[in-house]
């Protein structure tokens, strides 16, 4: 049994949810089907989630929305058109929105955002269920409460509860295809919730740790994950096979390829990951596997993220005192935040985080606790740096690949803000100024892999990036 | 006003001590001496603060150390006869000393401890003294409660309390000469506490910063800091200027020429240290300053140190547990246990720490308990790391300082387990093996001094070290 989920684009008009059909068509193992709301059809047109929030933000605000609404109607309409389905089965579907779209004074309004967002992954499903069943299949949708896809209640971050799998895993002998909505499931108390963005990924990995899948196919709208941005190398390496951890580390540092959090549950169920092209099904894909080839000492991925800031401490004789830096770690929990990184030298520590969590006043706040508590020398905020990260298994056990790297980065004329290297097997990671992350990740794309793709030339696209 | 501060060997013998008070009488502002007890004559002999614990050890064992003792008065005999003391003086230097070897009863075995390895400088100071006298100087020993020197009671590793400068600054007005002896202080109750072992260096800085010295020299018995250690590379390049930062970071990480917290009063109070030869005072020294010369852009050292260890934690999807870090540091502060660095990957942390701290059963507790309470997902304790050190102001400014160190290594075939850079401005830290350490070191320095001095040859001396 294999479980498919195809991604936005790959659902986003008629032609494509086609294509996803006859995809799903030509392997008989493909039997539980996790869709998206339908993404972009051109590069300025917008994704149906987008609409869906534009709408509620608009309902919430005014108490009316009627365009939005329409606009919304209109992509499925469209699509309904297209793949010829029943008047019935459309009027049906439409009632079923409309229903959601309407339903604002049961619910508080961060619950009636979640339910709007929903319904993009919701209706798409019922319509490619009907389309399978327009073209014969023995297919159809499944709702994610009914199916027991239950989750904590957190709003519009969710999490999978443990004993959803054990009520999930009866999918498994379920007869012909089902179609099972992502990004969302249900509180214990019948509470809907979505996932963080993007969370369709997930969905499909739980079901296939669930049904203890043979594979779990995530079908995007590139051939396979490359080794770089494409946004920055034309036509970069493709990755044939990268392991769970490499795939983390780089979905972590900016691969949008795959949802971070939606490794997890095929990793801990041990299920392979196939990335694929709905566009170009017959292509290998990359394959996510536990256990790297044999003797493996490569970089597998470069990647950058940026958005980071570093909070700087220093305190003459700071190595000498028991629990300096556990003070320092519970002034930032006790403001809620999680940090990255915590580089240090003898009298000095650094604390790398997420610039998106640092508020003005929270910065405010915790410069002045850490000078006030800690007695510290000095506290400085340096914002606007990014992460360059190499990712390879067997990296670390290569000497020289510092070298190297440092080496092309020096030549680049990049200065290095931090180097964070030693607990990772998998990983090595650059501090640079934001502005010469992408300078950065050429150069040592060119170092690492100028020599396997000569055609390939550096050069900074403005497209929008391939992310799913 | 300059404070002196005189190292073991430049006292180990009346020789020693004649060139002593010779460099003291050759320059009026030298006024407050500050004596470490004798060191060793030869590179087997022992020093006299040996002799002394070995003493105070048989003593507590067997309440008699006879020989020991004999062998203490023996060498301060030697000195007395040999600088021509007269003999009342040697007698009552002699009761005094024996009062205190013989002064347990009244004290607790820590105490009677510290006391005694204490007589080592108090004995040296009046022995110095008395002998300034007896060439005409108004010279005098003084008494470190007397003078005021309150440290925090903490047995065998006191530290100077805030209100001992005020008291101590009164020593800038005394006339003539004062000899003080180093490594003890007195706590308010009156009890003789010492410094951790090395601490006369201490003393001197404190003394230095309550006097407002012009400058604090110490004379040890080597001509300059070197920029590596003498043992690894023969005729290294000395270092003519250095700032405190940089001085701290290599006496962290294995410089012996100063102790590690004898910088901090001096730092301070912004006093300058001079390391000086006794046996060659017209050598211009090291000189210690705050500001590095305008435009530095150079590396000033390289250092290592072993015996660390790491703790490798990894938890998939650490990175969005707020709280672990802090919690793992909790558990090491509560096993008493301070750390020294703790690089990490996305979802792993190593913390390294000195082996020396982590005893067995500590470790054992420690790994239990992240298991236990942190539910990882796997933690492992690696043993006998060093940690090589780059330090120079102005470095991090440098492109291409981390490609030419890491090529260095790369070179040398020497694997990193770990590096960390990017919090302190004016280090590099490389985690390697313990047994490559040695070829880490002198790799670097043929990278970065290699053409400064081209008559130097790698090579390891099996001799002692420098260190004061």
């Amino acid at each position: 049994m294999k479980v498919a989920k195809f991604g936005g684009t790959s659902l986003a008009n008629a032609e494509q949810i086609k294509k996803v059909c006859s995809i799903i068509r030509a392997d008989q193992d493909r039997r539980l089907i996790v869709v998206s709301a339908p993404g972009k059809r051109c590069k300025d047109d917008t994704k149906v989630t987008d609409l869906l929030i534009r709408y509620a933000e608009r309902y919430l605000e005014t108490g009316e929305a009627s365009a939005e609404k329409q606009e919304i109607f209109g992509r499925y309409q469209e699509i309904a058109r297209e793949l010829q389905l029943p008047c019935e089965v459309v009027a049906q579907i439409e009632a079923e929105l409309d229903e959601v779209l309407s339903n604002r004074k049961m619910l508080a309004a961060d619950r009636f955002m979640d339910a709007v967002k929903a319904a993009g992954e919701d209706t798409c499903a019922k319509v490619v269920a009907h389309y399978l069943r327009s073209l014969g299949e023995d297919a159809r949708y499944i709702n994610p409460e009914a199916a027991g896809m239950l989750v904590t209640d957190e709003v519009g971050n969710a999490h999978v509860l443990p004993e959803a799998y054990e009520k999930l895993s009866a999918l498994r002998s379920k007869s012909g295809i089902t179609v099972f909505p992502g990004f969302f499931g249900f509180t214990e108390a019948g509470d809907l919730v979505t996932f963080s963005r993007g969370g369709s990924d997930i969905t499909g990995s739980i079901l296939a740790a669930a049904v203890k899948a043979d594979v779990y196919e995530n079908f995007t709208d590139v051939d396979s994950v490359y080794v770089v941005n494409p946004n920055l190398i034309e036509r970069p390496v493709e990755v044939k096979e990268i392991t769970y951890r490499e795939m983390r580390e780089l979905s972590y540092s900016g691969f949008g390829v795959f949802h971070e959090e939606a490794l997890s549950p095929a990793y801990q169920a041990d299920i392979p990951v196939c990335i694929k092209n709905t566009n170009n099904p017959s292509a290998p894909g990359t394959m996510i596997v536990s256990e790297p080839p044999v003797s493996t000492k490569r970089v597998s991925g470069i990647a950058s993220d940026s958005g980071f800031c570093s909070i700087y401490v220093s305190k003459y004789l700071m190595n000498k005192e028991i629990g300096f830096g556990r003070k320092l770690l519970q002034i930032l929990e006790e403001e809620s935040l999680s940090y990255e990184h915590t580089p240090s030298g003898i009298d000095n520590i650094s604390v790398i985080l997420r610039e998106r969590d640092l508020t003005a006043d929270k910065e405010q706040r915790i410069v002045e606790r850490i000078q006030n508590e800690l007695q510290v020398d000095d506290v400085t905020v340096t914002h606007g740096l990014a992460l360059v990260m190499i990712v390879g298994e067997g990296m670390r056990q290569s000497v020289g690949t510092t070298a190297r790297a440092a080496t092309a980065l020096a030549a680049a004329k990049i200065n290095l803000e931090m180097i964070n290297q030693g607990s990772s097997e998998v990983s090595m990671m650059f501090g640079v100024k934001a502005e010469e992350a992408d300078r950065a990740v050429i150069a040592l794309y060119q170092e690492f892999f100028g020599c396997e793709s000569e055609e390939q030339e550096a050069f900074a696209r403005h497209s929008s990036s391939v992310m799913v």
